[in-house]
Parts: C-alpha cells; structure tokens; sequence
C-alpha cells in the first residue's frame, strides 16, 4: 500500500475545505486582472478610477481568502498536499493580487494617463497567466488531467518570458526616450510591479509543477 | 492524550533555549526604534548621527541573536513550537531590525536634513509595532493570555495599514511637489524602507497568529 | 545508534542524485561570474556584449539545474541532507546566478560604457564568493573537511560585508558627484543588482552552516 493509497482515506474532508478557497482565490485573481486590463484599455480618467477602485475591494477580498487558507492550514492535520506546498501556493496567489492592486494604486497615485502599449501588453499577459492558473487550481482538486494542469504551467512559463522580454523593451525604450527623469521613475516602477506579478504567477505555477511530481 | 499535552513533557528543556533569545531580539528591535525616534525628532546633526551609529550597533547585535536562533534550531530536535515558525518568526524580527538600520543608513548617507512629518510618523508606527511585537513575543512562552497576543498582532496590522496609508500619502506629495529627481529618489527609497519595517512586523505578527492557532 | 548513523545506510543513491547537481549548478555561478569579471574589465564594448551574451547563456543552464534539483526533490522520499535545506541552497545558488545575469543584461540595456572602480570591485568580490561557493559545495558530499566548508562560509560572510561597504560608498558617491537623475538611476540599479548577488552567496553559506551545525 502506498503512501498515496494510504492517503486518500483522509482527503475528502480536507479537500472540501482547501480547493473551493483555492479555486476561489484564482477566480479572485482572473477578475482583478479583468479590471485591470479593461482600466488600461479605457480613454475616460474617470471610468479607470472606478476600476483601481474595484481592484482594490478585490484585493482585500484575496487577503481575506489567503488569511482563511492560512488559518485552515494551522487547524488540519491531515492536508491533500505537503503543508510547505499550499502554504506556497496560497502565499503565490496572494501575491499576484499584491502586485496587480499595486499597479493600479500607482497608476492612480502618480497620475497615470498616458498607458503606453508597454503597460497594455504587460497587463494582458497577466490575464493570461492569470486565466491558467485558475485552470490548473480547478483541475489540481482530482489530478485526473495532469495533462491540464502541466499545460497551464507551461503557458504561464511562456507567458512569464514573454513578459521579461516587453519589460526588458519597455525599460530600455524609457532611458532612451524618456528626458524627464520623474516621469522615467513612475513608468519604471509602474512596468517593474506588473512584470512582478507574472514572475508570482510562475512561482504559482512551479508549485503546482511539485505537486504534480510529488502525486503523480 | 493529544499531541498538546504529549508536548508538555518536552517544552521545559527547549523553552529555556528559544524565549529568552526571542526577547532578546525584540528588545533590540524596541531599542532600535527608540533610537529612530529619538533620531528623526533632533534638531541636532550630531545627535542624529550618533544614533544612527547606535543603530548599526544594535543591528549587528540582533544578527548575533538571530545567528543564534538558527544554531539552536539545528541543535534541538526538540522546539517549543514548529521548526518552521521559529525560523520564520526570527526571520521577520531580523527583517524589521534590517530595514530600521536601512533607512537610518540611508537617512545618513543621502545627508537627509529636512525629516518630513511623513518621515517622522511612520518612525512612530515602527516602533508603537516594535513595542506590540515585544508585549507578544514575552507573552509567547506560557501563552496563558492568548487574548494578549492575539490583540498586539491586531494592533500591528492595524499600524502596517496605517503605515500604507502615509506612504502613499507621502510618495503622492513628492510626485506632486518635489522637481528636484534626485531628492525624490532619497526621499522615496527612505519612505519606502521605513514602509518595509512594518511590513515585517506584520510578517512576524501573523507567524504568532498562526503560532496560536496551532496551540490554542 | 544515532539518527545519522541509520541515516548512512540511505545516503549512496540520493548523493549521486543531488551533488553532481549542485556541482554543476555552483560551476555554472563562477563560469558567471569569469565572464562578469571579463566583461568590466574589457575596453571594447562588443567583447562586452558578447560576454554580456555567454552569461545569458549560462544563466539558462543554471535554471534548467535548478529545476533539476527541484524535480529530484519531488520524487525523491530519502535525501541526503534536510529537503528545507537542499530547497534553499538550491534557490539561493540560482537566486546568485539571477543577480549576476540582471547586472549583466542592465549594462547592456542602458548602455553603461562607464565601468567605473566601485563597480569592477563588486564583480570581483561576486567573483570570489563564487569561487568559495563552489569549494564548500565540493566538500558538502563528504563532510570529511568541515573545516574548510566552514572556511569558505566564512570569507563569502566576509566578501559580503565588504560589498556592502562599496555599496554604501558607491551610492554615496553617485549621490554627491552625480547630476543627471537618469545616470544616477541607472548606476545606482546595477550597484544594487551586484550587491545582492553577494547577498545570495551569502544566503548560500548560512544554508551549509545550518547543515554543518545538523549533520556534524
């Protein structure tokens, strides 16, 4: 008898408690990362205010997700995957919130009105990651599409690239072009925090990436 | 007979090891902030410097504190409370200590004069959290007033939220007034050094939270 | 019969897994750091891009062994040192090759032709400490030379410091000579990016002390 074997006595009642938080968490995520593409994309001041604003809410609504996996996570012994493996995952997607909320907080704080194709591109390439790792969390509650789940991660990976190289570009453009040393530092660190936010989507990915090794 | 009360047995011996080093290292962090203050708060060029310099002194004291921890955690099978909480807790109090000195460091190198009110009152918060973190930490090792602890991390987060708050305050005052990129760089980075120091104080507040959870 | 005694018997097959791994990987760090060396010290701006290029490279090698050693970890039950352990000196190697490769790809994004002392000094020092790295991993699988591990600990601890006070001075210099708020910007990201590469040797060297301190 494996420890697997052994082990699916005991998931039932935990994976009712851990995977809707996740699940829950991820969606969380995908319609912070709605709001802030639809902000990037919107001509009206006014319209993207609203939408920082909304990210905002969500944020604290993610904190509040992340706080009850945590305590969770202390009150059950018995957990469907090692205890250092959700920890991480929920500190992941906690922090893919922290760097979108984060975002739209300094494109509202600094006044950003002029949201460059750099930004836009960066903000879609977060939706994506974002739309695959709730996939992958969806699919992680039964592991019968390992398939799946490898899938998303290595799109999230793609996308993770994908994002390096736009900032990259973005960052080297701005020392070129950009004379006003004020305005470099706003869209310096605007374009830093969004590609932070897919570097946590592959830290989310990596964990899910363990997970599968470890029961598969 | 749970696992608590097995546990009994085994606390004495290692309580003595890891609690006085605990406090130790949040008197420290207490003194460090009082140093910050009191070094914000002068008039006097040369009294800021000095304290500054007692700053850097008390750093290395608690890095010999937290060097200590970790030596004791490798030599004790047995730890009053998860291995991985010990670490972590003396992690975040070596955090705070790390970035009280990073912004006293910094206050001196950049040859800051003008400490803003900004400035002055997340030095306040900084240490109203030290002195939350060190009621909490005393409080550790009987947890006979459960309710104590759980209210010093309440009151941590509710400074860390404050904290934010005058940081976005104050980033938002020096894009809007300051012309001169070089000092709102000093000013920026300092901000958001002192900014940190709460943030690790909600780190190691939510390691106790999670602490009691565990032993409640 | 001590826990190591009985540890001994599972050690064989896991150490041919992990330490040709880690080799590899600390190999990879000061193949890195050669070229980083190389590349400030040379006068012609396309040797430079062309290093600048080969760390890149190299850089790519060292993630694939980093994932490597993450899979291994996976699926291996037995390990010959505390999993926590293998985990953290894993990422805190990967985390040095990181820094080196984000100092590498700033020169080359924003032009730095001006390779002044400070930061040829931190290369260098980068240099050493990988050279120290790649001696203690050597004789982790044996653990028969505790005392150069410990050696070797202790001058990264030491190398680490002294990159801290080029810093300090570095940035204090940028501060009082420099006038052009972009220049400043831009030398002052790289000094820090160096910086921190030696931040994570040393990260690095307090991971093998904690498995001296277990395993002595």
């Amino acid at each position: 008898m494996s420890l697997n074997s052994i082990f699916q006595y005991f998931v039932p009642k935990d994976k009712k408690i851990f995977f809707p938080l996740f699940e829950q968490a991820a969606n969380n995520v995908v319609a912070m990362s709605n709001c802030l593409v639809e902000a990037v994309n919107s001509a009206s001041p006014v319209t993207r205010e609203e939408l920082y604003k909304q990210i905002d809410k969500l944020e604290n609504r993610g904190d509040e997700i992340t706080h009850q996996i945590y305590l969770e996570l202390g009150k059950n012994f018995i957990t469907p995957f090692d205890r250092e493996d959700i920890h991480s995952l929920a500190t992941a997607i906690d922090d893919v919130a922290d760097n979108i909320q984060g975002a739209a907080n300094r494109m509202l704080l600094y006044r950003i009105d002029d949201l460059n194709d750099h930004i836009k591109k960066l903000c879609e390439l977060i939706q994506q990651a974002s739309i695959d790792l709730e996939k992958a969390i969806k699919e992680l509650k039964d592991l019968r599409n390992v398939r799946n789940i490898a899938d998303s991660c290595i799109r999230i990976n793609s996308v993770e690239n994908q994002a390096d190289y736009v900032f990259d570009r973005a960052v080297a453009d701005l020392f070129l072009y950009e004379t006003d040393a004020i305005r470099l530092i706003k869209y310096k660190e605007i374009l830093s925090v969004l590609e932070t936010a897919t570097d946590r989507c592959e830290d989310a990915a990596n964990v899910m990436e363990s997970i599968l090794v470890k029961n598969a």
